[in-house]
Order: C-alpha cells, then sequence, then structure tokens
C-alpha cells in the first residue's frame, strides 16, 4: 500500500503530478492511499483509477458523500484531521505532493514512525525525505524502496 | 461495503457461518469491511477470499501484524475500540454474527447511526435488528437491502 | 474520575437524577467526566458545578461550542462517537443513567474493559452493571467501589 | 487552556524551560494542557503543580499508568499518535518548546487550525509562529493573547 498526500486544493500542474504518481502505483500492482478529498488526493486516484487500480480513501467526515469520484473504497473515519494518522500508518511507502500544514502533519508522523517518504516539490530540507523532482524519479524510487529487503513485512513486497 | 461483525475468538460453527456470510458477500460482487482480527472477523475474511474477494480488515493495533491472513487491504488505525465506530461508518450494511461485548458496541453506533443491521444468533430483542438463524438467510437479507431503495447513497447498489 | 453517560436529551425527571448524581461525584472529591453535551450530561455537570466541582466534557465536535455551560473542562475531540471510548477509559467507574444506544456503546465498550458499571434507570440485565434505582443508591455504590481494594491504579482512591 | 507542547524526552536546560512555562500558565489561573508524558512535557506539569495549578494529560496509552506525576487530570485516549491532534484541538493556545516530529505534527495541525502558536528554541522559520527565547517572553506572549480580541470564544478570557 503506496500512500500519496497533499492539499485537498491545487493548481493543475501539481493534479497532473499526482495523476502521473497514482497511474504508475497501480501500474506496479500496489494499491494507493490517501485522504480521499480533491486536489492531490484527488489527482493521485484518478490516475490508479486509469491504470485499472484501487484507490483507497479513508475520509475526514461522517460518511463518504466527500470522496472524490475515483476512490474505489472509502473508509469513513469521521475523526477530522486525526485520519492523517491512519494514512500515514496504513502507508509501506508515502510520496508527498506539494502540499500545506495538512501535508506536514503527515510528514511528521510519517518520519516519526520511520516510513519511506519520497518528497516530490514539496516542504523542503527534511532530514529523512528523499527528493525528487519528477513523477517519474518519485515512481523510480518507490519500486526501489519497495525491492529493498527494509519493506519486508509488507504484503506489497512479498 | 457490507461490514461482518463479531467477536475476535468463536467456536467452529459460528467460524463456518462467518465464512459462508463473507463468501455470499463477495459472491455478490460487495467489499467486505470487518475488525481484520481473528474469530468472526477472519472466518468471513476467508469466505470472501475463498470467493475471490476483496476484505478489508481496520486494524486496532499500530501496524499489520495483528491481521488475519485472508484480509487483502490492512488499513491500521492505533485506536484501539474507536477503530469499531470506523467498521461501523464504513459499510452500508452490517451483518452481526454471535458476539460479544465489543459487537455490542457495533450493533448500538449501527444502530445510531440507523445502519440496517442484520443479525445471526447475536445479541437479542434489540429493535432495528433483522434477525436471521442462517447464514443464507442473512446473505437474502443482505441482498434484499442492497436493492432497496433505502440503501441510497450506496456505491454498491449504483 | 467517575464518568456519567446518558442521552443527550432526557426528560426532568432523568435531568434532575442526574444532576444529583453529578452533586454526589463532587462532594466525594471526584472529577466528573462525560461527554459535555446535553441532557444526562449536562445534568450531571450542573449537579457537579452547584457542589464547587470540576466537570470535564469529552466532546465529540470540531470546537468547544457544543459544550453545556457547566463543563469546566471541555477536551476538544472531533472524533464524533469515537469520543465515547475516551469517555470510558478515562473513567474509574461509570454511572449510567437512562440512555439510548450511545450509552450502549460506553456501556459495552466499558464491560469490555472490565470498569465498574453502576446503572440508573439504564439498559437492563446486562451482566456485570450493578443496578440501582435511585441517585443516592448510585453514588452509595460509587463509594463502595473508591473504597475497594479492586479500584487499585485509580488516583482517587489514593 | 494553554496547550505546552514539546518532546517526550529532553534535556535538563529545555525541562527547566518548559517547568518555567508550565509555572507561569498556572500563575496565571489558566489550565495546562498536554500529551501526559515525560521530558518538556513533564516540566510543564512540574512546573503547574507547583503553582498549584491543574495539568491535562491526553494520554496515548490505554490506561493512565503513563502519565507523569504531576498530570492532575488524565485523559485516555488509547490513539496513540492521534491524540496530538485532541491536544491541539483542546487548546486555546499552544507553547511549542523544543520538539521533534510529534511536536512538529502538532504545530503542523495547530498552523492550520489556526491556533496562536509561541515558538520557544522549536522548529524554525514557520510562518504563523510568535517565536521567543526566553520563558518570560513565552509567557508574555501568551499573556497578550489571552488578553486580545481575537481570543474570543475562549473561557479562560471570559
Amino acid at each position: 500500500m503506496i500512500g500519496v498526500i497533499g492539499a485537498g486544493t491545487c493548481d493543475e500542474t501539481t493534479y497532473d503530478q499526482a495523476r502521473q504518481v497514482g497511474r504508475g502505483i497501480a501500474e506496479m500492482g500496489a494499491t494507493l492511499v490517501c485522504g480521499g478529498l480533491g486536489g492531490v488526493m484527488q489527482g493521485a486516484c484518478q490516475g490508479a483509477h486509469e491504470a485499472g487500480g484501487q484507490a483507497v480513501g479513508i475520509l475526514p467526515g461522517p460518511d463518504k458523500s466527500q470522496a472524490n469520484a475515483y476512490v474505489t473504497l472509502p473508509v469513513v473515519t469521521d475523526m477530522g484531521h486525526a485520519r492523517n494518522i491512519l494514512v500515514v500508518r496504513s502507508s509501506d511507502i508515502l510520496v508527498a505532493i506539494h502540499g500545506g500544514y495538512g501535508t506536514l502533519s503527515e510528514i511528521s508522523i510519517g518520519l516519526k514512525l520511520a516510513k519511506p517518504i519520497v518528497g516530490l516539490n514539496t516542504w523542503p530540507d527534511m532530514e529523512g525525505i528523499v527528493y525528487v523532482s519528477t513523477p517519474a524519479a518519485a515512481l523510480e524510487s518507490v519500486q526501489s524502496l519497495l525491492t529493498k529487503a527494509d519493506c519486508k513485512g509488507s504484503r506489497l513486497s512479498s
């Protein structure tokens, strides 16, 4: 399970990057996990959907009405921002794309839990993030993390 | 998304009932949601797995190591019993099989949220539960609820 | 810390009973814990307030605006019904007064966690609840539980 | 309610700063809120305790055994890092002291929720944080925020 984290609103370029990342995750045969809303989350879900993959949306609200149209598996938490921690914990690897304070909270928890994080145009200068500058490079990093031994325990790599 | 709720340990008969229910849910083309642990949860997941379906496990612990072997999509919450509310909210319909106090907490929240609940050998005399006595009857009730207009809003029925 | 659980709306008699229980808890020198909203919760908080005691309200919403006027210490969760589990876990002893499905979910989790529960006109026939029929009897039960050795681990009894 | 956020382990200097901040918060008549564990959280609680004030500890574990010795009001969540969001939401103003990734997650959520944040030797260069370099300056900032009109809605300022 690969998490994509980023803001709920974003410009077209960022949306397109998220979409490419989502598509690549699905093409790897992995499951996309995200917060299920708009912006980067929707871009990633759309990409996964286009590649015939699955997109888990861990939603902050009380029902699934907020889920973007490409979420295939809505998990309803009614926990607001506290659902960010669930996105992080449920992901074997995280890809942070751009993002605001919500994304930073997810990066922080991800680093605290020692999750591998790939960063694409996101919060800079965080020790522990593998920074990349294109969706293709992000996917390459994810792929290399997936095949690494330190990704043991992951169902994806088995 | 159809939730199956029940205790984490159970006798063989109950396990087999859960397995039949899980299998039937998958055969309907629905996604199984449960707490991801043993007992009734594992039985339902095994059934879904045998029918080639998907089994979401919303786990109470800090990682996915506790998930039973048939969970195809582990959601990690680290929230203990509070994850019960997420199982209920993420389900369009609930099937309660046998069960202890944890199950009763899920039934209570399900009734509070006006979720349809089918009960198989579970807590008795709760207004709002459709009681049945066999897995086949449980699946029939689920199927009839799925086709009813009051299940609107569900992605499953669309 | 003594938890009082019950519905967010109630008749005058039930409100008055909650108020007496809240007052008694404060007079024991204990801290009242509840869900912080109206009905039984408000009655208990009013009673605690009248006796100069403290009332912790563990609130379901995103800010403290929903807290009843007698909550002295609002804890804001934005977790909806999942906050019920926090009310239970934070209480050394629970007093259930009347109540609907939300209360039943709290009783269930309380029994699962082996918390002592005193029941006043609440869900009947639950093994593990000490049923009483007046606020005075409820307070007597709480007092006796507080002085018992099995309440070890509680800061209140030390 | 004033939140103090910081790491669960810290050096003596940081501990002492937290203690001074906690003491000052109590002397203002405010209630201290924190995560209830060691390090900065314990320092703040000790300070509040020494000034005769109250210290709410919103704990990550399943019971109150982890609370530091100066917590007067343990709130038990069993939610791990997700309890960070509750610390932030329950605070009218936050004081960040030093801190690691957990603290950064709290700062992020605080900024997202537009909570006033005072920072003492903490994560640098965050827009929206009022940076100070001594406990006395931190307390001055808190006091000035408390008396400001934008702190309306707070029970503390009424």
